[in-house]
């Protein structure tokens, strides 16, 4: 079944973006536009169109899980390295989303409080409910990102992250939850530019830390670091896809299609009522 | 100052629709539009041209929290009977800001454990953090609505909790957070309708509850309950609004002004760098 806002689509991105078996990081152009054969302007059009399907699945899995015995939910999760363009899928992707259906989670630098706990305390419990669509700005894979690079934890205990993440998402994929792993992946040059571009505009320099250039300076490790994580957990149950985002308007459209693509395969349906339906009209005319 | 989205409004909704001294709720026409002299249309085009600026103000509130000392936020509370349009309010007028910058907390029955606390510990909790457009879904009034109505709590617990509440945002008022309380104000008749259009359409039966009608029977004495509300706790510090609410163009247009009136009153400025620029740019301009 195709439908109207993958017109321009000459694959499923699903399958195009995945990082399968044998997946090399280094090998993706973060130009390119991998199945989307349109420009700028023809990707507005086809993300106003996705806008409403989203809209509908999103409401008919809300719905479903009011009445029914459906546990089912969407987990979609973000990481990409700074001024990659999280900030923008949330707004403009997520951001159609009715938000009485989304949760949606900011994982920052861990506080003292949670620090004393596993690395997973502070995510578990942001899981999505169902009927709901989760977002992780950032997520569990931090730990084994700055976590690695920066050696925040001994190399064992990296190590052990990798298992740990692989049974913590079985577990929620098992409870019914969806998760759509994307990382934004942008160059070194781009990001450059863009972070020039938040030093050149007074309205952009709250979204500056001195910070990011120290980050930067450690590019080739951050890949490598993102490298081990699609090799370690890109799962069958839960699968990375790699989004190729120096233009905007691509990644956004990307991730959309790979939200779409999730919630199409839970096919959520409007539940049957509850109540008795000509009953209750007689009992509402009676008012 | 005048602003494009305020060209078709005579008056400033804060003033047309504030719950001040002497108000009547029965003398309220849920069928006008206080203020606003154009129909639908031009209700749709405005509402567009709320959302740039909603747009542009809440990202200067959230960017001033991040480096100042700024502690502003705003909270957004609805409360209305079962269909008058909390949703789509939510829907599209708090649905097209930036998810990052929102904390939506929608209150249900309260859970056996809420229960073992005082009525407003659930509500702190959710209080929004500096930088938030925080939006109540139903509140700590539910508390002197339905638990009066119904019988919830002894007479003298809901009397006290009137000034409970009056304390409680005076505490938020006073550490930053800019309060607009909201009543969608929809008539006893339309009402009617939209429940039976519930059950007409099998996608909004999930909508749909048998309990609506016993809250329906009960209609008088939640006016009632609601007019000692804005008795009791449209202060100047949290004024109530009550807004016309049988043309859902109109609830939602007048609710985004009341949310741009609080931002602009705000007036949240882009924070100046915390960093020097010029040798930032040479340290990235290195790299």
């Amino acid at each position: 079944m195709t439908h109207k806002s993958e017109k321009n689509w000459s694959g499923d991105p699903a399958e195009l973006l995945r990082a399968g078996e044998g997946f090399v990081l280094s090998g993706v152009d973060p130009d390119e536009t991998p199945g989307y054969s349109e420009g700028k302007d023809a990707a507005a059009e086809d993300l106003a169109i996705g806008v409403d399907d989203l809209d509908e699945l999103q409401e008919r899995l809300f719905a479903q899980s009011r009445t029914d015995a459906s546990d089912a939910s969407v987990l979609l999760l973000l990481q990409a390295m700074d001024s990659a363009g999280k900030g923008g899928v949330i707004r403009h992707v997520v951001g159609s989303v009715d938000p009485q259906g989304v949760m949606l989670t900011a994982f920052k630098k861990p506080t003292p409080e949670e620090l004393e706990h596993d690395f997973l305390w502070r995510v578990q419990k942001h899981a999505p409910q169902p009927g709901y669509i989760g977002v992780f700005d950032r997520s569990q894979y931090e730990d084994v990102l700055i976590g690695k690079v920066r050696s925040l934890a001994p190399a064992e205990e990296i190590e052990r992250r990798y298992d740990a993440i692989n049974v913590f998402e079985k577990q929620l994929t098992d409870a019914g939850t969806r998760i759509v792993k994307v990382m934004l992946h942008i160059s070194y040059a781009e990001q450059g530019e863009r972070l020039m571009e938040r030093l050149d505009r007074p309205d952009k320099h709250w979204k500056y830390n001195p910070g990011d250039i120290d980050e930067r300076a450690r590019w080739p490790h951050y890949m490598d670091a993102y490298q081990t994580v699609f090799e370690r957990t890109s799962t069958d149950h839960a699968p990375w896809f790699v989004v190729p985002a120096n233009r905007k308007w691509y990644s956004r459209l990307a991730v959309q299609q790979l939200l779409l693509g999730a919630l199409r395969e839970i096919d959520p349906q409007w539940p049957s009522a509850t109540f008795d339906v000509a009953a209750e009209k007689k009992r509402l005319a009676a008012t």
